[in-house]
């Protein structure tokens, strides 16, 4: 809130977009954090949107979408007449471009690709060939390449003539190749606070220097910037051509856009992004897919239930006792399936080592399920003062903390090895393999022992 | 696994430090990966990591902590004799030797840091006073300062003299002081590349350099650099004196490393990290901490249930759908908890707009809770052909999914208003709350319709 007007961000935003001022309305945006940026664009109406988009030069309003989150920017592009959103899209850099058209509907990125000119056109939807989570779906087309018969006093005076205009693309590094475009070295800018000026800069450059193909997983992308410290690495594809470069950054941007995906899956919000702007029906439609595969799971659990109703109606107390097991089995075996994802995200567990993980968990399981059982039996014992009732809730809850414990363990890399992705279906899985389990023991058990029960 | 040998990468790595040959071991670990490294080291026996961190020098050994996470590197230099861990953490860069002695136990890393050279142990100390995630906990302290009177040659002779020696320190940039150590400019290794030697630096610098305060939080620094494409800022102290340097690379792995623990802390594993080559008993018992503040916590929610007994045993068939009805609205609660954790995380929304957030939820909590309700009321009528069953579970389940959503986005914006941590405190709070009202519900309605249902 601004202190002086007391006005919201975004209230002071539309006001300023009625001005129909850019200027304005671009000095007032650049004094704004990114993320208070992201908030007063997502509260003004859809209207002021467009007319503030319309408003900027396309340039300036690249620049405001890359500083909000993508599945936002997507929603003001699908809304911008088709040109503007094309001279938009032309002016943002290239992985941005992908970043945005990958949110976009596809007969709406169809109809901004086609508005734009044919050579970007060409050259994005060739970037979009490439799998988002590989160096081709990652990398920048912006960068500089000179042959290697050019001489060193021509690079530094191309560098100097081209300053303002080389000012965008990040120069830390520049790539030498021969007259087919394969990459044959590379030079970093401290090469060339010394440089033999009359030679050719194939004999100053990096020879072999490294590179990724275009197809190496965003992995692989990880392992490779964590062993070299360089801030940027070329990408060739299989003839050793020069397509693009994956800078360290864009690879920490990509890994943690993966975290976020998890943590939101992990949660039961599927599909993407959901943001409180976004419409209400398509904010509960898809909520409710994920939650109608949970209630057909919860009522397969409880027939388990359904099956001993006559067990139920002799000992009502076991009913008090049916959800704890079910909360406290999710429990402890939630901790087992963030441990392993834990685990395996960093290499400390590869997913065929069932085994390891299984005798390291079941360990924990018996443990902790002796201690729990023998607190939620001592509870049943006081509180109805029949100690065969504390036996058969505490065993049930011991036994079903075992089995929730290994089989968390185990999930995330059996689900790794069929791969599907653990944040997404572990909870479901375990939660009602656990309930079953947890209810059909303690149920069985009580069926067994029903004279004692009632005596 | 070798494919040559079929050996684990532990198996030969335990065999190579039997060898007791330095050289060996360091091109061993050479060729592994950082996550394979880690998985190695963690695999072998104490006595066999003892003796390699023992052999290899303290260089090579700080360069392979580096590579393993925090927390277990921490528990080598624990087992390690102090004058070895020393050595090691002297050899590590500032920021490394910050994290590893806050992952030590007090003792030990007195022990350590008493055995360390006098000097770099009193920076180590003055590091360690900064919090951990602040622009003084994350700096380094290695970085080129030089006096603001210094003429260009000598600065580009003191590169060339020193070449090896700064080969270690990220020279992106360099810094210019006056002689109370106050920053007064930055110099790019770009602004070398044509110098003015005979004149002093401080003509060539760009004057006013953004710099950070060393009390500002991880979270200004992700703004900071979300507005700036730097690599690197100076950190200064209230005098405007030179600290440090916070590099981007350094926020974004402290950025990481929140997000890391929010998972973990969201699944029940508090407390810092665990690995499974941790020993059982202190992994059984951290779970076992924050599980048993859940066994409390669903003691109390179920008694709820006890009190309505005698209706239960009128209407077994309701002792099916608790379960259910407990499961459901956490399912539904927790998906409101992210989606407000996201927004709170990139500042879409602020802790004190709770009314927004009740009124986006709410909403989202009718249009689900009346679909949810139908269906489980649909099974109820299906299964028992008794239509005021229906009505009832239909009913529970629809009320309490609309509080389980509203307290659900509610909850992360009361917990950070309360200085809680919303990864931590929601899970519990939101289950046990919505199982008390939903078994409230459920059993009240039915005591109410108790002719209707037995009917």
């Amino acid at each position: 809130m601004n202190k002086e007007t007391g006005m919201e961000s975004w209230e002071l935003l539309a006001r300023i977009v009625e001005t129909g001022d850019a200027t304005l309305i671009e000095s007032y945006l650049d004094g704004l954090s990114p993320n208070e940026t992201a908030r007063a664009i997502s509260r003004i109406s859809p209207e002021d949107q467009n007319r503030l988009f319309a408003l900027l030069d396309p340039e300036e309003a690249a620049g405001v979408l890359r500083e909000i989150p993508d599945a936002q920017a997507a929603d003001v592009m699908e809304e911008l007449p088709a040109d503007t959103a094309a001279a938009i899209l032309s002016a943002a850099r290239s992985d941005d471009q992908a970043d945005l058209v990958a949110e976009l509907g596809d007969e709406e990125a169809e109809a901004i690709i086609d508005r734009m000119a044919p050579a970007r056109a060409a050259g994005l939807r060739k970037l979009l060939t490439y799998p988002p989570d590989t160096a081709g779906g990652i990398m920048i087309t912006e960068f500089l390449a000179y042959r290697d018969s050019l001489l060193g006093r021509d690079l530094v005076d191309d560098l100097e003539t081209h300053r303002d205009e080389y000012a965008d693309i990040s120069v830390q590094y520049m790539y030498v190749v021969d007259k087919d475009e394969k990459l044959k070295g590379v030079l970093r800018m401290r090469d060339l606070v010394f440089p033999p000026k009359t030679k050719p800069i194939s004999e100053t450059m990096i020879t072999d220097p490294m590179s990724v193909e275009v197809d190496q997983t965003l992995h692989e992308l990880e392992l490779f910037f964590e062993r070299h410290a360089l801030l940027g690495v070329p990408v060739v594809d299989s003839n050793g051509c020069l397509l693009g470069v994956v800078r360290r950054s864009d690879v920490e941007e990509a890994v943690a856009k993966r975290s976020q995906r998890q943590f939101l899956s992990f949660s039961g919000i599927v599909g993407g992004e959901e943001f409180r702007s976004m419409p209400l029906l398509s904010r509960a439609g898809r909520r409710l897919s994920w939650l109608s595969i949970n209630i057909v799971l919860n009522i397969i659990a409880a027939s388990v239930i359904a099956m001993y109703q006559d067990t139920l109606a002799a000992v009502i107390a076991l009913a008090v006792f049916l959800p704890m097991i079910s909360d406290m089995s999710g429990c402890s075996g939630n901790q087992a399936v963030a441990v392993s994802m834990r685990e395996l995200s960093i290499g400390l567990v590869r997913p065929n080592e069932v085994l390891r993980v299984f005798g390291k968990e079941i360990a924990v399981g018996i443990l902790n399920g002796i201690v729990l059982g023998a607190l939620l039996g001592g509870v049943a014992i006081l509180w109805k003062g029949n100690a065969y009732l504390g036996l058969v809730v505490g065993v049930a809850l011991a036994a079903n903390t075992i089995v929730a414990v290994s089989l968390g363990g185990l999930l995330p890399l059996v689900l790794k090895r069929m791969k599907l992705d653990p944040a997404l279906v572990s909870g479901p899985v375990l939660t009602t393999v656990t309930d079953m389990c947890g209810f059909f023991i303690v149920l069985s058990l009580a069926t067994v022992l029903l004279g004692r029960l009632t005596g």
